[in-house]
This record gives structure tokens, C-alpha cells and sequence, in this order.
């Protein structure tokens, strides 16, 4: 097995709190990994020399194909030129279409539903990562004044919805539920409903639904175990599985991976941002963390190693040797040696 | 007390059957309102003739002020211009710039939330409902083809944010909390940032916060009744009202109004849709059509006559004398008479 090489970006807040636990975590496995750290790519520089990401670090990531990434976003950051520049960039420019959003219940007194309703959560948000509302096309016009007018474009294309559906109904287990609001949103909405059609068509072994994303909003609530796969764009997609990832016990356990299912490149981050507030006061829940880098392993086809992960993680919550988030009574550093323990 | 005249847009599905309870509710209580009913407005018309709202009939409307609407949508209609062309263009060439829609625990068994999480929850979502990503303007190239490339755009103006944030000020009671998603939406984020900040400073007897949209869902199904007044476009308006009626109790009870303060002009209607998979079955609760009924009355003056619309619905629903979706098993004329009869 040969050592693959995984570019680390920390970044913000817990960001670097998190991300060292699931280093360790990773180096305790033994998978054959090696690190290489990006800390400079944070607030701090940002604030100090207006630089976000670089061109050279871009190509460093791009070179090394693998991004094992905290959390980008600071309090004293309000341009939105520095997580777009950071992340966005990361997502846009290295093509990593699909984020890939798990949300499984760990444990059922995580979960903030009633018995009836959260048994048996387990869906995905597979929500496009390059185009729709997140792209920064638009602008504005007498900026700052009384009388502005701003326009921020959602741009959708055939090659980016056809690609991240497909990819849902290649992930699905039972059935994809297909979110967007065309009977409002009309040009882009109309794209989904066609590419959706087609796509469902060729894919009769899966159930297909449609709902609108107010209704998908309502409807996650009440019934969530009823979802599998969800395919929607990025705004939805953002929204949907903050929804999904707290229903299923908490942000602090809600993993993401970012990929390019044809390029192989990914970037691996916890759903959960880099919560200021709880800086430094080991507060911070690693487990997000540890169960994106197990996703990381799945796609370098490291599957029994991601499971020794899952499981790990499981146990410990269900031990309640975790964060108060979880129930657990650990800090940062006890919660990822409770897991290394439990390998 | 004068006359007042009510213009009653039952529309598609449910909307019929829910809206005729809601007027014999009115002229039950014998509120001094006279009711006309467009019900040719609907997707039948639609299908046969291509129109969805005439010139002539929004006059109609203009000039009485005030209408009582149903739902409007149909599983036979895709094209987004039949909703866009109702309910939308109301919204838009009225000029009702105000969605409010309040979430009130009506019994808290109806919550899908445990128990600690559903305690208190009470809180309003003032939507903007004129601009953002709703106004329908954009394009496709390459329509239909393989190559398609589709814009939405999504617009804000100082002019419309000032008046939506002001108005959110205006009708809290504890705080305002500020949803928009400005480190990824760029111009219109900065823009709803910098008017937010502007009315926030000149109201310093309330409590000011702000979050992201996604935070705001994983937040709102968290603790739900740490919510008060949310302010936010029209697109996270949409997604979060439906979040907040569901864990205030399911869509079958949650109302709303559209109204321009400025004006006096309203419309009101349920939360829920057309609902077309429950037409005639006497299964649609007519909660939302009554409670919206109410928030008219209040518009209207009639304030204790609203108060005693909002006491029978809540009677009857803490009595189960209510249907099925609210743990009762009565239809929905049944219920429609079992508010009449505790008014
Ligand atoms: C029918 C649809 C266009 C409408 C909207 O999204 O505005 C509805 O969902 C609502 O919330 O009133
Ligand atoms: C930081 C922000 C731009 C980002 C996003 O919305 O994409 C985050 O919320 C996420 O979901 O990864």
C-alpha cells in the first residue's frame, strides 16, 4: 500500500482544534497517510495581508489531490471575499462538484425529535458545490447608498445539474427525492425538473420524488427516516443538511466530503463552521471532524479502516466518553483519545 | 361599523374546501364583512384557456383591498407561470411587501419535537415578498439542449430590505433575528448586512442578532422558542416559515398574511399548498384558512373578533375536535363547525 499524501487546512476557530484530533486519530490507524500542513490559509493572514488562498496553494492542493480541511470564518472577517476565497475557491476551482452530506443517528437521545420521528434516520444531502446561487456573479449598483440595487445571479447548466443527479442515483440505496422550487425560480427550476425526468427515467430500480424545498424543509421534520438520497442545488443543499445534520444528533457529529467523483480530488470537513465562541475552551467536538476524515478513507479505498473509524466514534458516544454537545463530559483532546482507545 | 368588502380566492385542491370554512366562519361571527368570490381563478381555467390572473380581475382586487386565498398549484399544471401568474403577481403588483407568518404551539402534542425542545414556541417570520430570487427575472440559453445554461437573478434593493427590516423592528416583542447568507451571497448579503445594522442601532430596546440561513434551520429545530421575530429574503423566508409552522404543529394550522402596511392592503391565506392528494376526501383541516382569517380581522380592527376566532381554534384542537392530521376525526366541514360552534 503505497502513503498518500493529504494536504491539511485547519483554518479557523476550532478548525485546528478538531482537525488535530482527527490527525491523530488517522496517524493511530496506521493508514499509511502523510500530512502536510497548510496553517498559514486562516483569519489571521487574511486580516494581516488581505490574502485568502494563493495561486501556489491552490496548485499544492491540486497536486496532492486530498484536503483534509476545519473551518473557515472568523468574527473580525465581514468581507465575504475570505470564505469564499478559502473554501469556495477550494470547491470551485479544483471542480469538486459534489458535496456529499451523511447524516445517520448515533445515538436517539441525540436527536432533538420525538421517538416516532427519529428512529431510524439515515439519509444523504448530495447538494451541487460549484454552480447555482454560490458562484459571487452579480453586483451592484449605487453601493452604500439609499438607492442601492443588487443582483447576485443563481446560475445553473445542464452539465452541472445532469452530473450531481446522476451521481445522486448512483449513491442511492432506495429512493432519490429531487428538491427545488421551479414553480417560482423559473429558469433554473426547469432545468432540474428536465435533467431530474430524464435521469429518473433511466434509473426505474430507484423510487423518485420531487418535493419543493419548503415542503422538503417540513417534511425533513416530520419524517426524516422516510428520506435516502436528496439531490438539490447549493443553496438548498446548504440549508438541508444543517436541517438533516442537527436532526440526526447535533452539528458536532455532521461529516462532509467535497469531491470530484471523476478526478478523484476531494476535501473532507466537518459540516459544523469554526464556532467562535467556544475557541480554546475544549469545547469543541471532534467527532465531525474524525467522521469526515472517514470518509476520506472510503474514497482512498481504505473501507475497513473508515468502518474502524464509524465504529470507534459510535461507541464512545454511546459510552458518553465525548463533549457536553454529546452528553459526554471530555474535552477536545480526552473525546479523540477516547476514540484512538476505542479503535 | 362599516361594511367591508372581502374578495375570496379559493383556488386549486384543498384551497375551496378549507376557504369555505374560513367565510362561514367570518359570517359566524357576523363581523360586518361581505364576501365576493372569484373562483374562476384556478387552474381549470388555466389548462383551458392560458390565463391565470386578468388585468381586469386584479383590479377587482386592488379596489376592494383585502382577499381571502385558498392555494393555488396542480399536479396537471408545471409551467411555473400559472402560481407565478396568481399568487406571485398578487403579491408583486399589490405591492405586499410583508409575508408575516407567525408559529404558536397550539398544543404540544402536536410538535414533532421532544419535549424539553417544544416548550414556548412562538415566533413570527417576516418575509420579504416582493423582491429576492421570487421576481422571475432571468433566462436560459440553449433551452432544452444539452448545453443549457440557465440565470435566475436574485434581486434586493435598499428601498426593499429598509422597509422589511423596519417592519420586523416594528412588530417584535423581545428581539429580531437577521437571516441572510452574506459570506456566500455576496451583494445582496452585504446590502441586507448594512441596512440590518442601521435599524438595529436605532432600536436598542430590542435584542439584535444575526444568523446564517443554514445555522438558522439547524438553530430553529434546536431551540425553536429562543426565536421571537426572524427577518430574511423571500427565499429563506419560504423554506424557514414552513420550518417553524411544522414544529409549531403541522402546516394544517399555520397562517399567513401579505400585506403593505403602508397601503392597508392584505392577503391571507394558509401556509399549506393545494394539497391535490387530499382533494375531496374531507381530510383538509381548516385551521390555517380560519387562523389567517383572524390575522385579516386583526388588520381590520377587529380585534377582539380575531381573539375570539384564535380561542375556538385552540379549543377545539385541545378537544380533538379537529381532524385527522391534528390527532382528531372529524372532516373538515365537521371542524369548520366545531370552531363555529365554540366561538
Ligand atoms: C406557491 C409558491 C410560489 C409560494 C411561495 O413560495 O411563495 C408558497 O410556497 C408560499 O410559501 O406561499
Ligand atoms: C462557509 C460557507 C460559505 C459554507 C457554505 O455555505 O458552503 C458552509 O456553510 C458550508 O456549508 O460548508
Amino acid at each position: 500500500q503505497n502513503t498518500q499524501k493529504i494536504i491539511v487546512i485547519p483554518g479557523d476557530g476550532i478548525g485546528p482544534e478538531v482537525t488535530e484530533e482527527a490527525v491523530l486519530t488517522l496517524q493511530a490507524l496506521g493508514a499509511g497517510l502523510e500530512f502536510t500542513f497548510l496553517d498559514r490559509i486562516n483569519a489571521d493572514r487574511y486580516l494581516r495581508d488581505g490574502v485568502a488562498l494563493t495561486d501556489g496553494e491552490l496548485e499544492e492542493v491540486r497536486t496532492a489531490g486530498t484536503v483534509l480541511f476545519g473551518a473557515v470564518g472568523d468574527p473580525r472577517v465581514t468581507n465575504p471575499d475570505y470564505a469564499r476565497g478559502v473554501l469556495l475557491r477550494l470547491r470551485t476551482d479544483l471542480d469538486l462538484y459534489v458535496n456529499y452530506r451523511p447524516a445517520v443517528l448515533l445515538d436517539e437521545r441525540l436527536s432533538p425529535l420525538r421517538d416516532e420521528s427519529r428512529r431510524g434516520i439515515d439519509c444523504v444531502v448530495v447538494r451541487e458545490n460549484t454552480e447555482g446561487l454560490y458562484t459571487g456573479v452579480g453586483g451592484s449598483l449605487r453601493t452604500g447608498t439609499p438607492d442601492e440595487v443588487t443582483v447576485d445571479q443563481e446560475t445553473n447548466t445542464h452539465l452541472g445539474v445532469s452530473r450531481i443527479v446522476e451521481y445522486a442515483y448512483g449513491v442511492a440505496r432506495r429512493s432519490v427525492c429531487m428538491v427545488d422550487k421551479s414553480n417560482a425560480v423559473r429558469f433554473g427550476g426547469q432545468l432540474w425538473q428536465r435533467v431530474w425526468r430524464e435521469t429518473r427515467d433511466r434509473h426505474p430500480e430507484l423510487d423518485s420524488s420531487h418535493l419543493y424545498v419548503d415542503v422538503a424543509a417540513m417534511k425533513l421534520v416530520k419524517d426524516p427516516a422516510s428520506f435516502d438520497v436528496i439531490v438539490t442545488n447549493n443553496s438548498y443543499g446548504d440549508i438541508l443538511s444543517d436541517l438533516t445534520a442537527e436532526l440526526a444528533g447535533g452539528l458536532g457529529t455532521a461529516a462532509s466530503a467535497n469531491i470530484n467523483p471523476v478526478t478523484g480530488m476531494g476535501l473532507y470537513e466537518p459540516v459544523h463552521g469554526s464556532a467562535p465562541d467556544i475557541v480554546g475552551k475544549g469545547l469543541a467536538n471532534p467527532a465531525g471532524a474524525v467522521l469526515s476524515a472517514a470518509l476520506l478513507l472510503r474514497d482512498r479505498g481504505l473501507k475497513s479502516e473508515a468502518e474502524a473509524l464509524e465504529r470507534a466514534v459510535r461507541r464512545t458516544v454511546a459510552e458518553r466518553r465525548c463533549t457536553p454537545d454529546l452528553g459526554g463530559t471530555l474535552n477536545t483532546r480526552q473525546a479523540g483519545e477516547a476514540i484512538r482507545a476505542a479503535l
